[in-house]
Order: structure tokens, then sequence, then C-alpha cells
């Protein structure tokens, strides 16, 4: 019997929760994958929301994974100076078959030097934060580059996940698993990108994360530094 | 000050964690809501992936919602009979301003009697089921009869919640918070529904599912006497 793919992803406190549940939901319906939630210890990590999220994995018994992938959120500031988080990143990364993620979760890829001279995307809120790592901004749903698997925001994460089913196994396996999810999505408005939202909407919510971009700016320049 | 918008999502074994997880991150991004994952006890519950959910709330201790919503997954056929979780229901409904589910939740709607004589949608591979309970079959993404609010399938659930909180709050909240979450989506298939996923897609899916829906017929069927 071949060794189950092995696909690992990394919980942290203030992760949105959405970013790391799409695309666990995908991989955990692809038949012989075996998906882990990695952290520095098991205790339940609290995310945005009200759920915790309990570890299945620490990063010392952490297998040789084939897929890595970091989720985004707030949350990610505070790995983007975290040694033990970038260097358990750089370890996988030497075997992984694809080093991925989702949101603002590429940020902490670059801060572990893993996208430099890489096309990579982010959620909209931060895409002036890429190239201080050394990747080639893309404004695709979801970046592919050689073994570099990036998705945009939040729930970019869904067609991140079947783009890499399809990869990983085959087309087909993907569409089964987008039936199964009846991932068939209407929207009901017209407002999930900054260049589709209505105007008044854009700017409500900017002024409303503008105190969080610059923090995260502020957290980002200080990961650059540290790398060059 | 306003009472926080009160709004409960029940967890239980078997949960398909998307259908919560979707929902969950809309909601909790809404300013002023409260949002409460609900079971029989605190302890941390298994879902359909590796992630268990941590109750925040017991039946008992719940207080009245203006939003109740029923999750799906296999483990609905476990609800479909259990007084416990029917009670709670049919008790919070009689103070809800809406009642709602994502994908085979409605059928533990339906099972608590509180789908009788309404439109109501759920998974396509449990269409069959809701009629048994009095239910009139809509196919929508999302169905809306008076205050009861369905969803399809998984990921059916975010575009659910979006279409709720234009409705309890107003559009442009709903906007923002399909812009923070960057709900543009693009799937890269178009395997999401029986009526688009490639033939032989939806052969091997429904030869795959054939056990599971026999036995949640069974248990429809079951719960369907009960009620009459």
């Amino acid at each position: 019997m071949a060794t189950p793919l092995q696909i690992g992803l990394m919980v942290f406190p203030q992760v949105t929760q959405l970013d790391l549940t799409g695309p666990l939901q995908v991989f955990s319906s692809v038949p012989g994958a075996e998906v882990h939630l990695i952290w520095k210890n098991m205790e339940p990590v609290p995310s945005d929301s009200v759920l915790a999220m309990t570890p299945t994995v620490t990063f010392a018994d952490c297998p040789q994974l084939d897929v890595i992938c970091v989720p985004g959120g707030y949350g990610t500031d505070g790995l983007l100076g975290d040694d033990e988080v970038l260097g358990f990143l750089r370890k996988q990364a030497e075997g992984a078959r694809y080093i991925t993620s989702v949101c603002t979760g590429s940020l902490v890829l670059g801060a572990a030097g893993l996208l430099k001279g890489y096309r990579a995307t982010t959620h909209w809120s931060a895409v002036e934060a890429l190239p201080l790592f050394g990747a080639t901004l893309s404004r695709e749903r979801v970046c592919i580059d050689r073994n570099r698997i990036t998705g945009g925001g939040v729930t970019a994460g869904i067609d991140f996940a079947l783009t890499l089913v399809a990869t990983l196994v085959d087309r087909a396996t993907a569409e089964m698993v987008q039936l199964r999810l009846e991932y068939n999505p209407a929207p009901p408005f017209d407002a999930g990108s900054p260049d589709t939202a209505p105007a008044e909407v854009l700017a409500a919510m900017s002024e409303r994360i503008a105190p969080f971009r610059a923090r995260r700016m502020e957290a980002v320049r200080q990961a650059a530094a540290r790398m060059s």
C-alpha cells in the first residue's frame, strides 16, 4: 500500500479559522490523505472566532509532509519573527512536494525566505508586503509558481485546495470533492474584491482595518530587515 | 447600548465542519454579534475531519437566540431521533427571529417539526428526504420562506450566511464581510452540482455515498413516522 499523502496545516493563535477550515474540508475529502494540524504544542489554540483549534501534532513530532500549508489571519504578525515557526517551515520545505499558503499565510512563508524569487499572492489588504520578502506579487486568486502555491484572502483557500488536489491526485478526484461540497458558489452580492466592491464599502472596510494593516507592515519590515 | 445579536450554531459528533465554519466566519465578522457553539455538554466534539470542535455553551445555559442554525453532515442521522436535540430546537424556535440550517441540518429542523408547510433546501444527495417532514423541496442554493432560511450543501453555508447578515443587519454590512473574506469565488472546475458535474464524476460519487444515503433515508423514515 502506498504511503498516504501527508498534508499539514499550521494552526496558531488568531488564525482566521476559515483560511484553515476551507482547505481542511477539501483535503479531508481526498481518499487516503492524512491531514495534520500542527503547532508548537498540543494545547487548544484560540482562533479569530469562538472556535478553538486543537493541534493533532507538534512541530517536533510532525512527519515529513508532502504539503505544508500556512493559513493567514491577524496572528501571522506574531509569526513573522518567530524562529521556531520559521525554522520548522524551512526544515519541512526541504522535503515537501508543495509549499503553500492561504491569505496572509504567504507573509510567513516570505519571512522564512521561502518565496524569494517566486510569484505569490495574499489577502488584498496585504499586497504591498510580499515584495519586501523578495516575492513578485501576483493578483491571481490561486498562484502557482513551481512548487509554491499561494491562495488569496480567506475563501480563496477553497479554490486553492481544489487546485492542489487536482495536481496532487487528479482532476476527477478534485471534481468529486467539489461535488460533495456542493461548491457551486452564488455570492448574493458582488463585493468580494476591492475591484468590485462598492466604493463606500471599500472605504469603510479600509478605514476599519487601517490600524491592523499598519501594525502588519511594521512586523513585515522588521522581518524583512532580519532576512538581509 | 443594544443587546448584541445572539447567533447560535449547533455542534455535534460527525458534523461536516465547513457547514459550520463557513457561516461562523461570516457571523463572527459582524460587529456586535455574539456567536455561540452549542451542544449538550462542553466536551470537545469530533467533526468529520481531524478538527475537534469545543462548544461554548450547553443547551441548558444557552440564551434565547435571534438565530439558531443547524449545520449538516453524517452526524445528523443520529440527531433525527434525539429528543434532547429536537426539544432544544423547538424551544429556541418559539423565540428566535430566524430558524436556519446548512446542508442536511434542514433534516434535523424537519424532524423537530419546524419545516412543516415551509419551502426548504438541503444537500443535493438528500433532496428526497425533506418532503417526508412536510416541507416543500426547493433547489435554490439559499431558500427563504418567512423566517426559515435553509442553505444547500456545505459551501452554500457561506452564501446563506451573507444573505442572512444582509437581512439581520443591512446589505452594506454583508458586503463588508464579503470583502473582508475576499469572497470572490473562482472554482477551478465546474463540478459543484449534480447538474454540472461530469457524468462519470457524479456516478462515482453517487456510488461512494450510496450506503450513507440509504442509512440516512432509514433514519429519516423513522423520524417522520414518529412525527405523525
